[in-house]
């Protein structure tokens, strides 16, 4: 946000809606002015701010860099019951879309987008809410390479659970890490800038195995069963809600023809 | 732009600035609906649309690809003489501020932005005005690599004026082409996201050798002297009015000491 | 080999192993001079040859490079019922070994090499004489990742099986395909130099999931049991042995507990 | 060597030439055996050895690794007054030639090789004898950009003496640095397999400006006058015998119409 007007804006927004939100005093979290932290829609708690620290700028200290050489956080990946309306409550706050899986009659996934990317937020279908991933932009594939490489190194390899491979959706070369408590982070690069006001929606078919894979890598179970559980207002995990839209269909290398 | 009446207030715009602008029919420009354009405060022609022809999307045609890779055209370089008024103007129109080269006294150079990347446009001090160079993006750097291999494949090696190398500015990994015509041509990589509302200014010293070249390479001569007349309207070439600005200091490699 | 005498060397060699073995007139094998094929003690038919002709160089062409950008054949890799058997018929040849998979009473499998880098050839256990895969070496590692993007471009996706990834043994970054006819082959990057005299050689536990893969991925079934057929001299498939050592165990992903 | 007995053999070879040779103990140099030193007939003092010790495999230990990321020690670039007497020598010791610059009289340069790589010496003409540079390997093209980047981060960009850029000569990808005592060390990747019995030689002509810079940037000064100079047996310095073949034409970027 760009000022403290807009955390009054964001509190009767929600207030509206029926929901909770709360004041959070600065510094409460570290780096971060006063807040308006809300109990979304879709189940998610997050967090409003309009002033925050500037810690050093460590783009050119390639001196220090070690290891996954992660440029920014990009994106929140979150799995949703029902895909339709996560996509109408995130389209009423303003966000483009970028990318879907779909058929004729159901919404799979949907990528959402405010910054000029691919998304800043994007559904996975799953008994939810719960947080699929969060997402970190590198600059080049080899610095995605390299963090499997460390981990191999350091015998702890099974912490990497997809990939690397590229997307179809999203152009993106990535990825996916458990952390050591579980929590799913993907490390990504190459994907596209979406600031065009009349950037078109690209729309993967359900049926096309390069959908989630462009290399045709099966999608593994996890990807569609684990996830971090998300927490309300008052630190109290949210109940689950059962998916409303059918499971993706298995494709390509688990044995669906194309 | 996003309608037609934007085009009216475009229209509007320079009109009120005394300035030269015109409506261009729709398909004057391939792909492009109805424009304006205009001659602006610092004699560049610019034009404005809100509606044009979308190509296939050939991101993921890899089957295609063929030298340079580039991702999409990012940015305009332009040579004006009076580089604080080029900023006063592009500050005036909304744009953001991410770099600038400058000392106690003096702005040499500096970089705006739209997009929420470096930059739209950025200044480099001389006579004006001029198009420095247009510069492309590519993923990654042996993108960038590969450029040079090709040319040097076609014996046409001596259309690389200026690196490969690093940016100190912008973090760019550069190269600069000169085309058959003598435009100068940048492809690079790794510059940085900007959006945030309080994205802070990086200044540089003029001092500081690492400005242009982050690896101490000499700026060559042809920098600071060569650039692309621009046309007016009719399409005469626009007078060229004398740098105001001190030329920037002569550092690193070429013998100043810091 | 260096000159005609060596062919009759190949010849006498092959005659008092009691095997197989005859003069190829030149030109029967485009662009290779008189030559001596035989069928080895492993099954295997192979061709010597002195003189060859010296297509144009193109490593410098790199404004005709498309795709896979490999830059040199480098080994086989053939199965062969009797791991221990093959090392020591290729040891008596003078090959050098660079690694092996092998537990306190077995060797599963081992990598060995005239030229200096980690194999000319390498055995794989299982039903032989097969061919597992020919390996071509690329110099970079986005090279092996195009080639996975050109084949999803082409919704030829299938023909990666395995891969990219990285091997424990080699330090290879590989991918497989396979081709039209189902041949396996590998094009990878990174192994090392083997050239000193006292080159050491690196065991792995059969028990460590990194030896095939660095980063803990299965082996996908198809590696052990598919591979091409191989002819003798008069071009008849020759009949298979049966493995004699143990198939490797199943480790990392595949639930073995390190 | 791979044997005591080749000690014995080197230390006649040298005396057999009226040159000076010494044995040094096991240890003297750090992990090496006994071993020969001489001064050989070009001015350079070389030490001969066959034992040993093994240091640590750190290959997979990317855990490790910070900046260059060099893989090993590849050659020897050695300033000398008469290239084709270097030539002739190296020639008579079995060493194989990969490349030259020449043109119809001269022998301006010369690449050659023990192992199969484009070189393990290379011969500059000029005052010598002097060491010109060190050659180290890394296996990808970002490892060398990455040297770069680090010294621009530390403010030591002044040690970058050339490039990165690509040779025509070897075809490597190649940065030139001078260490805190001013000697030149290269980080290079990307030349090739000379293993072949009848690997054919590539000659450039001097008057190639890609010959030594594949992308056409001119030959810095300092590459034709700076080298190190090396000591006898003794520990003194060697005297300079002038440069005996004309010195390279200046081409390219320098002016040379070609």
């Amino acid at each position: 946000m760009r000022s403290a007007a807009d955390l009054d804006l964001a509190e009767a927004f929600y207030a509206e809606l029926g929901l909770r939100a709360e004041r959070v005093p600065a510094g409460v979290t570290p780096g971060v002015g006063e807040s308006v932290r809300a109990e979304d829609p879709l189940g998610f708690t997050v967090e409003f701010f309009f002033s925050a620290a500037h810690p050093q700028r460590l783009q050119q200290r390639y001196d220090l860099r070690r290891g996954a050489e992660v440029a920014r956080l990009d994106h929140f990946n979150i799995v949703v019951p029902d895909v339709r309306a996560a996509y109408d409550y995130y389209r009423s706050l303003g966000f483009g879309l970028s990318e879907t899986i779909e058929d004729g009659d159901t919404l799979y996934a949907a990528w959402m987008f405010r910054k000029q990317t691919v998304h800043d937020v994007a559904f996975t279908g799953g008994d939810g809410p719960r947080l699929h991933h969060l997402g970190f932009f590198a600059h080049e594939s080899h610095q995605v390479l390299r963090i499997c490489d460390i981990l191999g190194s350091l015998q702890e390899e099974a912490h990497i659970e997809r990939g690397p491979g590229r997307h179809g959706v999203s152009n993106a070369f990535y990825v996916y890490l458990r952390d050591p408590d579980g929590h799913r982070v993907e490390i990504y690069t190459s994907d596209y800038f979406t600031g065009d006001p009349d950037h078109p929606v690209l729309r993967w078919s359900v049926r096309d195995p390069r959908r989630r894979d462009f290399w045709g890598h099966p999608v593994i179970p996890s990807w569609y069963t684990e996830a971090t559980p998300v927490l309300d207002l008052d630190g109290r995990p949210r109940p689950l809600v059962t998916e409303k839209q059918p499971a993706e269909v298995i494709v390509g290398a688990d044995g669906f023809t194309r």
